[in-house]
């Protein structure tokens, strides 16, 4: 990673942290439904993760100008979003999984019923964030910053990638179809996270559509990468999701650990290719960093 | 019940049936992750019910003249919500009901994850609507819509409602608990459905909190007349519901039978009283009839 980018990662992180900490206040056990839920919602939003999604919607806002608070805020709303994909796939009935991030997930840290209703607040709570008058003076922009962001998550984006993805487990998916779940289950949320800069902004269409058109390339990259780092440590048993993944069947389990490397490069290129529109501003270039970033990282 | 208000329920009901209908469109098996989840969502929010909430946006948008369209827009994304909110309930992790409106529940029908990912696009897709261009020609209107529906469904309104109910599951409430609990799980969806008419209309804040506190107070007459309906069916063993109602204390089985009929009707004067203002329109004619049918309602 570019020291640069690792930098502005690590200001970006610090400055979401602080925000979302203001935004879900700790609730004194007076009020024992908010206070549960404040500390469920706390604990998984709070909780270490990259913030690549907040730091798109950062970096594309910045394309346009458009202040640090005003952008603070739809990134923060962005990560309670997928908090709340988090808490609601690591559940029993879903993927299962007892760990997310090094920590216990929330339903283990806390309980099904909390994780399900906490999932529930993050996502409400995004778009009582997103609606605020203080995260925009137009309310135009507000309309359409909800709307697409719905859009996006909805049955036809992030949740109805995680159906298919449930309906597949045991049945071999083939490429097209794969690459249509990721498309939906991790792209989409890229994809809006630099579209709603853009918006913010109020940036023309060809402008927005390059961005979109980056952050599915790098979204893919991201999907395919994640899997290769599974492939690559997949004799260790402690890790119950590599092995879900490899039953499942992924892009490197059918294309192969070759190809797939070959494709997240080409992927990366045409990232990149997409914005090349931007010229060489600071924020393009730290957006171009974060998709070389992507296909190298090592976790 | 009168015969107007008999009608106007159907009338409602039926309007709002094909609108839902509209919104959820069918979708063929290639895309299975949506045809799945529309299928899980349609299975919820179009079976039986009395559509209250729908009822209550609707009657409160036409005291100030907003177009049908309008709030029949409005009023399916509420009823999204509370569909979103009765599957989400009904899960084994929460309630554990397997019967919902005479139907096996969602997760019954379908599965647990199914029903958990219908919850979250039926909660997402209310947003979508909400903040569609053709709900209100005026964004300021459609960003105050989106505004005041997250705050009075999230973990300040009703999911924190049932975050109460969950946790008193062991537990004694005193009224005053019981009181708050049900003002947030149930008392806050009737509330916004009120205001949100109130809001198409840009109304002013005074008229808006009048509709505010009639909802409340039918809300949780409403409430309470659940309580007393399920306590004369109590040796009935098929119901789940009842029995988990008994356990867990109610208002009912605090205050018995004879004071809470009593505060019902209390209530139900109250509700009727903060109408005076509207005079004798046609719309608060029938909210006042609604209150009164809540109370005295058989089922």
């Amino acid at each position: 990673m570019s020291e640069k980018l690792f930098e502005e990662l690590e200001k970006t992180s610090n400055l979401i942290y602080d925000k979302m900490d203001d935004l879900i206040p700790e609730i004194d056990g007076s009020r024992v439904g908010e206070s549960r839920l404040s500390r469920a919602m706390r604990y998984t939003a709070l909780s270490e993760g990259k913030r690549i999604r907040p730091f798109l919607v950062m970096k594309s806002a910045g394309l346009f100008g458009v202040s640090e608070s005003s952008a603070a805020q739809v990134a923060s709303a962005i990560e309670f979003i997928h908090a709340y994909s988090l808490i609601h796939d690591d559940l029993p009935a879903l993927d299962d999984d007892d760990v997310r991030r090094g920590k216990p997930s929330c339903h283990v840290a806390f309980d099904e019923a909390t994780a399900i209703l906490a999932g529930d607040a993050l996502l409400t709570y995004a778009f009582e964030v997103i609606s605020h008058p203080s995260t925009h003076a137009d309310s135009k922009v507000i309309a359409e910053l909800v709307q697409s962001v719905a859009k996006a998550i909805g049955a036809g984006g992030m949740i109805g990638g995680q159906m298919i993805d449930i309906m597949s487990e045991d049945k071999e998916l083939n490429i097209e179809e794969i690459t249509r779940l990721q498309r939906m289950k991790t792209s989409a949320l890229f994809a809006i996270s630099c579209e709603s800069g853009a918006i913010l902004g109020k940036a023309p269409f060809t402008l927005r559509n390059a961005l979109r058109g980056y952050a599915y390339d790098i979204g893919l990259a991201f999907q395919i990468t994640d899997d290769l780092l599974d492939a690559q440590i997949s004799n260790d048993d402690e890790s119950q999701r590599v092995n879900k993944s490899e039953e499942k069947g992924t892009y490197v389990s059918i294309m192969g650990v070759e190809k797939s490397k070959k494709q997240t490069e080409m992927l990366c290129e045409q990232a990149i290719s997409h914005l090349e529109v931007f010229g060489k501003s600071p924020q393009s270039e730290l957006l171009k960093d974060l998709a070389r970033y992507i296909v190298n990282r090592k976790n």
